[in-house]
């Protein structure tokens, strides 16, 4: 096993977290990823209201007696959500691990570390790190430029953006974006993280749900199958690419540009969702990384994480074997 | 010593290699990197001729009895170089080991396999990779979103682009863009790569033939200092972000965008080269990686090269004491 500040601080197995995804990260898939040594994540606003919410804790709690936390992510929105009602009612159900993402995540952090949980926050900038660091988070999630969703307007790939980290902060990290195998989970601990987040690999596993065809269509595709929407709007989100995200990218990049009104009714939630439960690709916009090039099959996560684990033991050995000592001839 | 089939193959010391840098690939840099144990590259195109290689290249021997190697990348050019002078030149003068990039290196490759050179071919895709794989190349550069110059059109961050190389490459390959300390290295190596190209990093060494200023002005700057340029002529360059590279990319995005006509004169080589030379940052476009962000002063190369070496070995073994055997508590 590979013991880190991330394994230690939370009794997890391996250092590997879910990544927080609407409509995927439910009780099955954060039950299966805890059992299997993870730490499994359920979406907070996956659920359509905090009771829904204290409804699907309660589910995981029958299917797992691991660690698992909830994601609770604050994304610009004209009618925001509950996000107090939310986060009362998993502290409540006795949730003591927050992963929290977004815009003014301050009132949020100071609430779950005034009922002494702890807080994972994630960031996509340096800057925003330091100032959740001030906040007294307990760790921080540093997402690269591969990251599905949001990765911010700076588009710093994890190798950089991981190695500041590692010169910058205090507070100990997780990697998120572009993780998926051993080969990324190695280079995260080489570039001085803690652990790694991973969503994408997440949503081709047994337990994740979504329809086969959506697993059987990400197998398919290769590293070049995401692209960046609202991109002009400053909310640049990583999602994959198909007849809808196309057609939001054309319609940004005309003369002008396009407002968000225009594009409403092509991004909404509920099409996205469809695409899960039928397996159209085309139903709406979804999200994935560009790990998707990486991923070649469907285990369960079980498998998963113990082959991640298995492999990442052996790289690790494998290296050591490439320092040579002494007197060498070279 | 760390040794990979990198240092095998060409007996270097450590498995870092200099990039190929238009007027910053000059002997002085090139011997300096081979004395401290990496690869020196000298990039042909920043001399004006053949015969200029041919001096340079004697030049270095002067100053290293180490292995060298020459760069040539072929760029898209209405008047191309003479590149299979610079090639025969170099090879005439000596010169056993290669970087080619860019398009259509088929024949240079031809030229010096049948020279019985060592040939490393850098390229931005999994595609060209395997294409180069054909020609018979001995190593391949995988170069990835965050490097300076050209990073193709598909914005593969290295995270993804190495470990996609690791499942679908049979030549070796090392690991370009995005590396500039230890860290990186290590990442690299977890990537399945056999060392590291570094180019930004070794402008800002002692031995650079670059100006003080645009070294301190490299050390002050951050990750986010660097911009796309050419992208809407896909043909993409990541270079300094400056008021010349800012000009060019406000001209791009002016409705109906740019052609390169009108860029020319702001993104002559000769004003560029005057921004090494006389330490203005603003008198032309320059090249720099995001990892610009992690550079925060300006070694001797030998001390750089030491620095990382020892770094590295420090981090691998640290690594495997994470690795925990037996019947843990967890």
């Amino acid at each position: 096993m590979i013991v880190t500040k991330l394994t230690e601080r939370l009794g997890i197995r391996i250092p590997i977290v879910q990544g927080g995804m609407q409509w995927v990260g439910l009780p099955s898939l954060a039950s299966a990823v805890s059992n299997a040594g993870g730490l499994g994540i359920l979406t907070a606003l996956s659920q359509p209201s905090p009771d829904a919410l204290r409804e699907a804790i309660r589910e995981t709690q029958k299917l797992t007696d691991k660690p698992f936390g909830v994601n609770i992510t604050l994304l610009p929105s004209i009618n925001p959500p509950d996000y107090e009602g939310y986060a009362r009612a998993a502290v409540e159900e006795g949730v003591r691990i927050f992963e929290t993402a977004g815009n003014n995540p301050g009132p949020l952090i100071k609430f779950f570390k005034s009922q002494g949980c702890f807080v994972i926050h994630k960031c996509t900038t340096i800057r925003h790190a330091k100032s959740a660091q001030k906040m007294g988070v307990d760790f921080l999630s540093i997402d690269g430029f591969e990251c599905a969703g949001h990765p911010g307007e700076e588009d710093i790939g994890g190798l950089v953006l991981l190695a500041r980290a590692a010169q910058e902060l205090e507070v100990p990290y997780i990697a998120s974006g572009g993780f998926g195998d051993a080969r990324g989970l190695v280079a995260a601990l080489s570039l001085g993280a803690q652990g790694v987040n991973m969503g994408t690999r997440f949503m081709v596993t047994e337990e994740a749900p979504i329809h086969k065809d959506i697993k059987a269509r990400m197998i398919a595709s290769s590293e070049t199958d995401t692209l960046h929407i609202f991109r002009t709007l400053r909310n640049t989100a990583r999602v994959f690419k198909n007849a809808v995200s196309s057609e939001v990218v054309r319609l940004e990049r005309r003369p002008g540009g396009a407002q968000f009104s225009e594009l409403r009714d092509l991004v909404s939630g509920l099409r996205g969702k469809k695409v899960y439960e039928t397996g159209d690709p085309d139903a709406g916009i979804w999200s994935a990384g560009i790990v998707v090039g990486l991923i070649k099959d469907c285990p369960s996560c079980a498998e998963l994480l113990r082959r991640i684990e298995e492999e990442a033991e052996s790289l690790i050995q494998g290296m050591t074997h490439l320092v040579v000592r002494g007197h060498a001839k070279l």
